[in-house]
């Protein structure tokens, strides 16, 4: 469900500098008995546009090396504005530091219905290896491709 | 999210007799240990197929009464095939039985990916006067909504 | 989380016949927007009643070879009463089936503070070879552990 | 389940300061495709723990007046160690920061298994007035219940 910015489907511009978004319904059972989207559905939206990100561009990290894989090392959330069902929103990723073993992921849930920003938040990856058990320098393939969506190095 | 019969969007013939369907896409954490969605996310998928019918054909139902809604006695989902993420999955619901206080929807979940059924089930659903606490048989513009709907009469 | 028959713990009648009972707490984010536990929870608790029931007395199941493991054919739950947070339930399993290549489960889930049965149903379980990709006989030693805990020969 | 730290069930020091805690049972579910507990479970722990903290000390708040109610600003969730199936976790929860019309409060999840600290993580509540539609001052009522629980005051 990545959207690609055909000419029907331009991004608003909350997304703009988000090189993968998803595109997800609300379901009516994502809401909890205050009757909004209960605080824990954006937090599963936020790795659902995390796993958009390493499909879209660093896929590479994945099948580089069965040794090495990302782990999560803490999510934010910022819920800015309650949301109902129904609703569709739209899940940017992007990355905003890239670190030695590890990066920060800027996640925004913009709502379609509300067209504003109901939620913002981010989360922290760390490059791992399986058999050192420790945390790993990012391969320099993964930067780049990281780069290349990201449309600018970072030094 | 239902999807209008436009050209470009024709449902499989699994689909063809639901008045409603709604289109999903798989979520990464929707698997569990056993690397395929879990049992418990088509329920979550019927519920909200239910609530898609509801919404396109009888929220008259809904909204009638302050005092009369929906409740769900039992479900059943039968499981076809393991589903996976990444796909989509096209979700129907019709009404097979319409009885007096009750009646009995289908689902069926398809998965464009492997372009076929992978689950199906029914649910229950009681009528229910909140001030009676007691079943309530169901009002003639439901019937008449619900029969506009699959195109076909219940005797 | 499994429950001996202690003292202070007797089980309540409800529950005599089930060899295998967890208990659980209600979160209060179990509940939807109408404000009781919803749906797609008990079908959650079903699957931990599964698996209590397969680390009491059929593990040898799991273990006794790589190549074979239980698989959801489907599942059915009745929804008998509300529930709501804050509450405590106990979930009963128990094998009511025991086929050739598959058996049903029958799961009982216990209000506490209702002190009654407010959900029930069944599970079919199917033994598959994943070499094979088909349904296998159940293995003798699963079937002696499970006629073990039931207290019964099932012919 | 809040725990009353009775001889037998003694807390950890990792938990000794936290006014309120619970303890619940990792459900086989709760785990993902990397069959580990997914990331957003502690999330939901995380509310289980402040919904348990208001019942403890300050269900003042929800009970003095209607028009008043506590609202999730935001959430932060470090995952310090994987968790697994089976385990019983114990959620503490302390208010770390009270401030005009919002506070801040701190969560831990202790792993029994592994008699560690396994995630911890911090809520940012705001009390808002769903009359005037703004944040509004924490009721004395509220602080001196909360001052209470923690054993201390906030200045």
């Amino acid at each position: 469900m990545l959207i690609s910015e055909s000419s029907d489907n331009v991004q608003p511009t909350e997304l703009a500098d988000f090189p993968a978004v998803i595109r997800l319904p609300i379901h009516w059972g994502d809401q909890d008995a205050f009757g909004h989207v209960n605080n824990t559905v954006p937090i599963r939206w936020f790795e659902s546009s995390r796993i958009g990100y390493i499909e879209q561009g660093c896929s590479v990290l994945m099948k580089e090396s069965q040794k090495m894989g990302p782990i999560l090392a803490s999510v934010t959330c910022n819920y800015r504005r309650q949301m109902h069902f129904p609703d569709t929103v739209r899940v940017g990723a992007r990355v905003s530091r890239l670190g030695r073993s590890s990066l920060t992921m800027e996640h925004v849930v913009y709502s379609e219905t509300q067209q504003a920003v109901a939620a913002d938040g981010s989360s922290v990856i760390v490059i791992f290896n399986y058999e050192s058990n420790r945390p790993t320098r990012i391969p320099d393939i993964v930067r780049t491709a990281i780069e290349a969506l990201e449309g600018k190095s970072f030094d």
